[in-house]
């Protein structure tokens, strides 16, 4: 292969990663996968992402759009290619009856049940070619479906805004607005990405949120997670997150696992957990949260609640330690993204 | 003036700047300030820097190293010269004396005492031309100077590490380490750039922290600042901030504003306020604290010592709001410096 195709293949993966992202929180419990076809000559012909459930794969929405032009050209996929019948035939079929001569794509698909689709393809006489931007696809769209796939239950996303000195209320209970209107914003499209917006009985009773996905103009988004209140408190049934905006389930009891276990059996790949403070502090100690998106707004309290409450560490030995993916701005405020660091 | 002249002088402030740089700390009360001379041709044949009380001031410094090459050339400085006859004779005579026939300056001496350099100097046939590198200057080594100069008052930086969720130790008490050595390595350094360090009786009761400067390899800086304990409590006389690492200061009571009146007297322009909690919280009350550098390290705790205690905010309208400078990592930890929104 020349570094020329090379080339052509990563600036098409880029394409695809770049479909794959526009469809995160609409495909669970599949994967949000890209595709882009190039014909013989290389260039693009076809480009598509996965539908939601039951709706066609990547793969096979860039093949109707290259139509008879795929043949003899490559897909360029980020995820393997299933090889299995789901609810759709597999997508390495499609792409052997398009007449696709080679197959590019960036990560392995270790689900038993899907896995095997470049070995079919390669003993059809196809090219294949994988771990083309295998890190990026994998800590990008990929990343929440890849986790739940290897542990069986949905990736945990903690966000919460906070003052510098780790207060998300002050003194009286006010909190509107300790974080900026862009980190506002921000969380709605972070929500409409989700599968699900995780909050306790406190936050409900003590807030009244809505906990949907809006656009800047207050309208819905066209993606609403499902709403989740855990614990055992009565919630009027005029609270604002039982409004018919989106659907909302109870879950009573304290335990996060058995709130993981039954939204994973609910299809949710991707969790985000809103708060408040109690529910936070015991996903924490529990081990259920796997990155933690703090929006950190340049204000000092100096009393008010916590942004984070017991969590099972007594001393600073068993502090949990998390890395720093990345720290941005967002408007005034500081973003910062981590992942735990697992506990020796 | 031609642009190739400009850039020259552009180029000469840089390097008159990093000369200040590295005499923060060491000249209080008088300013850092960093010279550099070029010839009558461009060339740099003189380089200086503000050296500690009773010595040279910057100008004379980089004019003794240019010797009789400053005739006819440009002296380059980061303050407008000083026109009057403290401990030293006024540099404006030095410049004029060496037959400098261009002055360039980054920031103007607004101290009355002080000024009129630039005047003096363009009375007496030397071009002069002001505001090179202001911004830069004036945000950089000159602001700690300037703030006192504008106030009254020393410039205070309040320096502290804490988790992600605001501790700066855990519920037993144990803080060691939260931050990264990284951090702590910084920490020194900036010690070693302030005239003094200020903590309250609760943190060197606690504590029993030396405050010192220290390299890399755990011996003593070349500068030390001074070390103060604020409160009324009884500090057991063998405490390491007694040691004779460096001179230590006890000021009794509980009010700020004296605290920074009794250390400008001593001649102090940059304060290191290094907490606790209490103390820094009465400092944010009392509208003491000029510049927030927070080292927040990647860690979750959920419990334990808040990293700022009451600050006199009972809701959120009376947050003591800030403005992010810079964000840089610090090893694993986020260095957020952040200065005050002023209260309209
Ligand atoms: N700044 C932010 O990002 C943010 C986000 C959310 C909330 N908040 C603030 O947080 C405050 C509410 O705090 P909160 O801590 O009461 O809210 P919370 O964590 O939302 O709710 C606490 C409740 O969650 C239930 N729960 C579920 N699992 C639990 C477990 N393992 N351990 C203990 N309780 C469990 C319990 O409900 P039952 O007692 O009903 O069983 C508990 O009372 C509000 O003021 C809100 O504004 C801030
Ligand atoms: N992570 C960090 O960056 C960091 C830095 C420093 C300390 N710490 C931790 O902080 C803890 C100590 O906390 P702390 O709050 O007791 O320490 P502190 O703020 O250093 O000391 C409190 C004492 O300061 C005096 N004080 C001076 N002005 C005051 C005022 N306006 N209001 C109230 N008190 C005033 C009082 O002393 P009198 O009662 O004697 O009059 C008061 O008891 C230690 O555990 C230490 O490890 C952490």
């Amino acid at each position: 292969m020349s570094s020329e195709n090379g080339s052509a293949e990563e600036t098409a993966m880029r394409t695809a990663l770049a479909a794959a992202e526009e469809v995160v929180g609409t495909t669970s419990p599949n994967p949000p996968v890209g595709c882009v076809v190039l014909d013989a000559g290389g260039a693009v012909v076809g480009t598509g992402a996965t539908q939601p459930p039951g709706g066609p794969h990547a793969e096979v929405v860039a093949l109707c759009a290259a139509g008879e032009r795929a043949a003899g050209g490559t897909a360029v996929v980020t995820l393997e290619p299933c090889g299995h019948t789901g609810r759709t035939p597999p997508c390495s079929d499609a792409l052997r009856a398009a007449g696709i001569a080679r197959v590019v794509y960036a990560v392995s698909d270790r689900n038993p049940a899907a896995a095997g689709g470049a070995r079919q393809l390669s003993d059809a006489g196809v090219q294949v070619r994988g771990g083309v931007l295998a890190d990026e696809v994998a800590a990008g769209p990929l990343r929440s479906w890849l986790h739940a796939a290897r542990t069986g239950r949905p990736h945990v996303t903690w966000k919460y805004a906070a003052s510098l000195d780790g207060r998300s209320a002050a003194e009286d209970g006010t909190s509107r607005w300790i974080s900026s209107a862009e980190s506002r914003a921000e969380v709605h499209r972070v929500r409409a990405r989700a599968d699900a917006v995780v909050a306790g009985t406190g936050t409900v009773l003590a807030d009244d949120p809505r906990l949907t996905a809006r656009t800047p103009d207050g309208g819905l988004a066209a993606h609403q997670p499902l709403r989740v209140v855990v614990g055992d408190r009565a919630v009027p049934s005029g609270a604002q997150v039982f409004d018919d905006a989106a659907p909302t389930v109870r879950i009573p009891g304290h335990d996060p696992a058995a709130v993981l276990a039954e939204l994973a059996e609910r299809g949710v790949v991707e969790v985000l957990l809103e708060g408040g403070p109690t529910l936070a502090g015991a996903f924490a100690a529990a081990g259920c949260i796997d990155r933690v998106l703090a929006y950190v707004a340049p204000v000092l309290l100096g009393s008010g609640t916590a942004a984070l409450g017991y969590a099972g560490v007594g001393s600073i030995s068993q502090a949990w330690r998390l890395h720093v993916e990345e720290t941005t701005m967002c408007g005034p405020d500081v973003r910062i993204s981590a992942v735990p660091v697992p506990r020796s």
